[in-house]
């Protein structure tokens, strides 16, 4: 048998609610610690897991993937039933696929998309605390929507990156962006080919600041200034959702 | 001023995750003795309050309403604020409307909708660990729906209710009775007159039954049964919401 001779993909889907975000830190409680925990057990081995990029403490996953190698030879089905039956409730694994040799859930990710869910009724929801912003001033969806489109296209967004963080380009591309209203819950989506650091917490935060008239000129004007203060405030983790990773 | 100058109706919601349900037990965190404890701190007063219903543990609601009568005269706006200020997170008052003398949320009642979450898919899901049934071999909802509509009518529906309840009329009128699928989710609603103790969870469960293939009559002759046994099991709690309350 080769070393390695597998390479993973696993789907996962996680409330990041009681996590200090994916990566693993000392002495606290990440994802990807439970995650290799679990693998340990399932498979008896020191996972190295490559993800498709990081979150933020509290922010939640829908879909997040990484890819191991491994020499178990277990097929996926019962590698994703074993690995659920020892994860915590608030992780679970729903996709376990052979991948080729040189496969990287970040450098072959395409794609992601990211929802953020705000709560806007006068009164908070009960089932979305630490699941949503509540936002108790009306707002109107169509509007948003309409400034929301301001961020498709390929920019510079040093503007929405918070301050401090050193990638070597700032620039990305949002291929689609939307605000959309189901009753009393608006669903921010944004969809590109990567993000910097707080980007999309930062983009609904100054749709809200827009919203409120504390910012008064366009989104394109924003971004062309990059200049962070130029944009709005970074929105709370709770509310966002890494909602789809796309590969080839 | 009159001794209970003023009847007043709240209307509720509530994640019944962590209470052993509505109604007050001694030594038991419930959602009417959590509002007594925010009513007293907020006006000053003992509060009788009189339910629409009372709902299990571990039993949710979207809607719960419930009056009380009191002297105090702070604008009913304020009294949500200041409620939800002191009401525990799973908790949140979205209603406060002055109702005549004689009204009584139970008796006044003309109908109640409840609904039932199926989440359907192999694997659990970590957002709805207690707020959605795991189900995970596959549901045909088209067919639950033709057959959810057997409950539609008005019947005697003793085979649907726990065994030891006592109430006078085991009759109830069942509206609408609909299964929907949202993705993975299925959505089990049920609109009536009334209901018997469990027995939306019973419905539930006999769907479930019907799709297993363990009971294999159809609803209305294990309603004319009039017998407990002839309908499925009791679904868990963790899946059932309170949703809509109609008055006048």
């Amino acid at each position: 048998m080769d070393n390695n001779s597998r390479n993973l993909l696993l789907t996962l889907r996680y409330d990041g609610l009681s996590f200090h975000g994916w990566q693993y830190q000392p002495n606290c409680r990440t994802v990807e610690d439970e995650l290799k925990k679990a693998i340990k057990r399932i498979l008896g081995e020191e996972a190295k897991l490559q993800s498709c990029s990081r979150t933020d403490a509290g922010v939640h996953a829908n879909m997040f993937c990484c890819n191991f190698r491994t020499d178990n030879q277990r097929p996926t089905d019962k590698i994703i039933l074993g690995l659920n039956a020892v994860l915590p409730d608030d992780i679970a694994v729903y996709g376990c696929e052979e991948k080729e040799a040189g496969f990287h859930a970040r450098y072959d990710c395409r794609g992601k998309e990211y929802i953020y869910k705000i709560w806007n009724a006068k009164q908070r929801n009960p089932f979305f605390n630490g699941y949503a912003l509540h936002f108790s001033r009306e707002l109107n969806e169509k509007r948003l929507d309409e400034i929301a489109k301001g961020f498709v296209g390929t920019y510079d967004f040093s503007s929405f990156c918070a301050s401090g963080c050193a990638v070597k380009s700032m620039t990305r591309t949002i291929f689609d962006c939307s605000v959309r209203r189901e009753g009393d819950m608006i669903n921010f989506s944004v969809h590109g080919d990567g993000f910097l650091y707080n980007m999309v917490r930062i983009m609904v935060g100054t749709l809200l600041d827009i919203s409120d008239k504390k910012i008064n000129e366009p989104v394109i004007r924003i971004i062309e200034a990059k200049d962070r203060n130029r944009a709005g405030v970074t929105a709370p983790a709770c509310g966002l959702y890494l909602n789809q990773v796309f590969y080839e």
